[in-house]
């Protein structure tokens, strides 16, 4: 428990930086992955899995919160903490995404986005002081700015016409955010990928001032290169005292690159989503555990992995649970993807400390190609 | 581990019996209920869950274990009990009822049964003898007669047909089972509703000779009050001094009173599939947790549970899971019902030892009673 919140930077390595954020619920060790939670619940694990696998913090969707069960509804039952049995620090993001990838008929205007719901066509108003109101009950520790975001390709001119509405829409959420000691409020750049609009945003949003800055509107289809160069024209905006969350990020690979250009944070349903696709990501690279030459092979997934369901469970059964459409097969790889993307960070963290990051991305990478073989 | 096969009788109380299975793989505390473990997984549970629920012993199904992944492969891959990682007793049925639930165009010859899978269609046989040959190639501790098995209603005569075709069975079943150490072969009762054809049954089995005796072809529509009868009925032509197991049984107001009746082992997937569907099973009766009056609802399922998801997670949030179609609450559900059960048996088989079952049997059924209840 620490009574501000607050970002200590413990280390550089070229780019790369590790560092602490504290918040009310706890600390967070940087560069942190945080498994995503999107109705209340990291899909297909207990809570306590989450944690032991290494997660300081994780994120929930204010969009799907809002529509089920309800802000107010969650704030009467002790906050989102409580609801789903979480007590170390929670990432609320602001809904904006969501709008533009599940909602259906939105209308973006300058008070705000009007979606109808995509589980029951219900009409909702979210704008940005809303969208603060909403996270407030939840008593989420870091909480996102609306933003407007876009998916890729779109104009140039659709771009700085987003990125200029996030903006203003920033002030508004700073303003509604007011103080809450422990708690942190992140400004979101916005701006395609264009070097000149990404700088715009992240200096109005430095101009207003928050306790930490996200790229949005990256993995929307642009693919890794342009993401990357995007994040690397980003970066050096932000002020190197605050966190950098690269929103929505993504493959191992992925992150280690970000890592490597100085980003702090970052979010993905792809450990939980592919596991409930039959996927396995592990030390040796990603697993296709539906192929049939898993089916008479008595490996484990890594038998040196702390994770259970990497070490204890051979891929032959992993295997016949995917095809079988067994619950547990969903459930040990979810678990075991949440795990190995933990070890993953937690390699990142200790590299940077002990300078040889540079060493530590080459040898992972090598190591990935091992990858899906049989015995 | 033991050498041989066995079971001792520790004590009766009135109808009921409490006693001691010896396995290969471990001893089971009877009256048992057998979670049930169709494709080689417990839905929704990891392995440690349904041990530390309370369960000496789970069941494997034959008709889909020989389906997929293959008994062959399953040997070749060291067994049930490593592919599955359950080191307790296993009970394995033989097919028969599956075949004729589940299976599409199949025929009954004195043969045996052929059938076309509900996964791909494909043809399989099975006969009396290839029943046990699976079983013995998954290794199960508990392996089942071969039998056919009748939907209710159904003629007089065609179930003598089924009963005297499963004797038959029995007989080549017995034979094929040959001399495994450790490991028993049941037998089947058939007949029906009908006295005559069960107690006939019973005694064409009890001539035969096996390790214990199963009453099969019940809970198949009949209803509780036929289905009590006819346990009734079964019983007195079953010997004491081998354990007496009722197939597919069932709420725990069934177990209750089939255990007052002397029966001493039960499956069913009724924990797991209500607990897929949004049903938990408690001290206090089923709850619906689909209902809208437990949406804000603080209270955990049953607080003095040993098992945290009876008592660590509001029905709020259950509600918020099952309605959201979460993966967790199925997981929770599934788990909580599972524990419910062994809690049941548990209390069962203290009662019995302590000369209490009849005390036992009316003060559990009245707090059933105040069930499903809001605050």
């Amino acid at each position: 428990m620490t009574a501000e919140f607050s970002f200590t930077l413990l280390g550089t390595d070229g780019g790369a930086r590790t560092g602490l954020v504290r918040t009310l619920h706890g600390e967070i060790r940087t560069p942190a992955f945080m498994p995503v939670g999107t109705a209340a619940t990291v899909k297909g694990l207990y809570p306590e899995q989450v944690k032991e696998a290494g997660a300081d913090i994780l994120l929930g969707n204010t969009y799907h919160l809002m529509l089920r069960p309800g802000a107010e509804e969650i704030a009467a039952l002790g906050g989102l903490h409580k609801f789903m049995r979480w007590d170390a620090p929670i990432l609320t993001d602001s809904g904006g995404f969501q709008i533009m990838s599940l909602s259906k008929l939105r209308k973006i205007t300058e008070q705000g986005a009007v979606f109808q719901s995509h589980i029951d066509g219900r009409r909702h108003e979210l704008t940005p002081e809303r969208a603060m109101e909403i996270q407030r009950l939840l008593g989420s520790d870091i909480q996102m700015q609306l933003d407007e975001c876009l998916m890729y390709p779109h104009t140039e001119a659709d771009a700085e016409r987003a990125m200029q509405l996030s903006l203003r829409w920033a002030e508004r959420s700073r303003i509604a955010f007011g103080r809450q000691p422990g708690r942190g409020n992140f400004g979101i750049v916005q701006g395609g990928i264009n070097e000149r609009l990404r700088r715009e945003s992240a200096e109005g949003l430095v101009g207003i001032g928050f306790e930490g800055y996200a790229i949005g509107g990256l993995a929307v289809g642009e693919g890794q290169n342009l993401m990357l160069e995007t994040i690397t024209h980003t970066v050096p905006h932000l002020p190197v005292a605050k966190p950098r969350y690269l929103m929505g990020v993504g493959t191992p690979e992925d992150i280690i690159e970000a890592v490597a250009r100085g980003v702090d944070m970052f979010d993905c349903v792809m450990p939980t989503r592919s596991g409930r696709h039959g996927q396995a990501f592990t030390r040796f690279g990603k697993i296709n555990l539906r192929n049939a030459k898993h089916a008479g092979d008595s490996r484990p997934l890594d038998a040196e992995s702390p994770c259970p369901a990497h070490a204890h469970y051979s891929r032959a059964y992993l295997h016949h649970l995917v095809r079988s459409g067994e619950l547990l097969g969903m459930m040990l790889l979810s678990w075991a993807n949440t795990a190995y993307y933990q070890q993953l960070m937690k390699g990142i963290r200790d590299s940077i400390a002990t300078g040889c990051f540079e060493e530590f991305r080459h040898q992972t990478k090598e190591q990935w190609k091992k990858g899906d073989v049989s015995v």
